[in-house]
């Protein structure tokens, strides 16, 4: 009988495992063209504007397949509704049957995200981070420093944005996790600091230039993932040493290496697809002075493999208490 | 909060209500272009053969979208499974909240299609109707004929089918229900006795023809729903006074229609949409001596008025009980 999970119990979860192994298997998998992603299906919808995404695929010969159906409708606030919401749905790749529904409300879509910036930063970042840089105060620019848990034991933040109010929540919110945390509304005080910044913004123009950057720096830029938004100048993927993303094919019509490319500051064979350095960490950071970059646009193989992972974890408790 | 709803229960609300004049209102509004169905979302697999449809729309204004997942692996009869699944999933319009699963395991799409035929009959049978003939001992062959409950008292079934098990099956259980059946190989038998002619089969050529048929049949025709599927000789439709479908746009490309067109049998311009009959059914059937023929082969929003209608009894349910 299918199994229906909702939130507080996904959460519950997630707290207690760590799943950047089966999201690295499935960077490798997809580098590997062993994902079949088929084109995502879209609604738009006008009053009040809103969008849904259905994005469903699976790994071949794998036991199963994953649809998530995800919404953002950018006036919930109004109505006391966070913007974005969605679900995960788990079928049987041998019959087709719907095993499991996890109603993660979107949560699962943060999660994974965060998770690829942590693996991210396992292969690329400095092996002394100084200070953590981030740009942006919301869901992306706690959840990003959260998952690098594992790679660093760095608890300073020095954090970006543009209204006092988010950056003082933000600075609340992640000293009562731990963190050491400076607010500014100059980028140049993050990057004369850090040498490890995660940009998670929706901006449209660069944020910030290689000429304000420490040596040695790595850069996580998540926040950009359609052809219009930036947070990255394009000299800074010119002079980096490492250009990764996690995804080839979408960084040629989005984000920051889109960007780059169009204005000609690289070539495409400069990318590096996340999978590659998994399989292969020596063509990562092999220097303590090689600039790197991650453009990270999210992979359907994340949502796969964690829907699996969360899955499997809720089966055993099920199992154990029966 | 998301409810989540289960096969027994939608069964038991089924039994309970009628929702042809919600299915009604759909044809007519997906004649009248309110209803907005993007392209299908598929997922093909191999081993075992299996595929899935991802298959979702709205109507323009409405407060709901829904999402259906449907999938058919045609082995699984190997592993005591039948072989088709589905699930409905109810968003709101109005904030791409989940409101509601319908794990229906597929019964819905069946009933859907079942309702649509009786919709089909009440404005084209002939006002008497002798015998229901059908074509067909599977799940359709038997909900179109109960799905007649509301147009016609007739009780008597004449049913053609390939194997004697089959058969003894359908009359079985169809009898078990108040029906009189009697049981064919030979399909002129079921066309010398019945004027309202069901069929539900996949053949891929043609079981019946004009000369064979009674004056003043209908004949419903479900079972061909790609462009290799044919249950009726093109000279049925080429000789019938009105030619109906659930959709003119699938019709060019799939069915019996997309047959007697490509066989030069008829023009596009004899089909009539049944969102037309039933804002006008004057242009439906008009004496008994016509022919009729309707070819269905599914449209999304039927899925889309029978999952808010089950989802709104259900939830009389839920506030009566508490």
């Amino acid at each position: 009988m299918t199994t229906v999970y909702r939130l507080d119990q996904i959460k519950e979860i997630i707290k207690k495992i760590d799943i950047s192994k089966q999201l690295e298997e499935g960077f490798v998998l997809y580098t590997n063209k062993k994902v079949i992603v088929p084109p995502v299906g879209e609604m738009i919808f006008e009053d009040p504007p809103g969008d849904t995404h259905i994005k469903y695929g699976f790994i071949e010969k794998d036991d199963y397949f994953v649809v998530k159906i995800a919404s953002g409708f950018y006036e919930n606030h109004k109505i006391g509704l966070p913007s974005s919401t969605g679900v995960m749905l788990l079928f049987s790749q041998k019959s087709g049957e719907l095993i499991s529904i996890l109603i993660d409300e979107g949560y699962l879509t943060d999660i994974r995200t965060a998770i690829a910036g942590g693996i991210v930063a396992k292969y690329l970042s400095p092996k002394k981070i100084s200070f953590i840089g981030v740009l942006g105060t919301g869901v992306q620019a706690r959840l990003q420093v959260e998952y690098l848990k594992g790679v660093t034991d760095c608890k300073n933040i020095v954090v970006y944005g543009r209204t006092e109010k988010k950056l003082k929540e933000y600075k609340k919110e992640m000293e009562s996790k731990g963190y050491i945390v400076e607010i500014t509304s100059d980028t140049s005080v993050v990057t004369s600091k850090c040498n490890m910044i995660i940009t998670a913004t929706p901006s449209s123009k660069a944020l910030i230039n290689f000429n304000q950057l420490l040596p040695g720096t790595h850069i996580t830029a998540m926040g950009s993932d359609t052809p219009q938004k930036q947070e990255l100048n394009t000299d800074i993927l010119e002079k980096a040493d490492i250009v990764v993303t996690d995804s080839k094919e979408q960084s040629l019509s989005r984000g920051e290496i889109y960007r780059a490319i169009k204005d000609g500051k690289m070539s495409k064979e400069k990318i590096v697809e996340l999978g590659e350095v998994i399989l292969n960490p020596s063509i990562g950071r092999t220097s303590d002075t090689q600039l790197t970059v991650a453009d990270l646009t999210g992979v359907a193989v994340q949502d796969i493999q964690i829907t699996k992972a969360i899955y499997k974890e809720l089966q055993k408790i099920i199992e154990k208490n029966n």
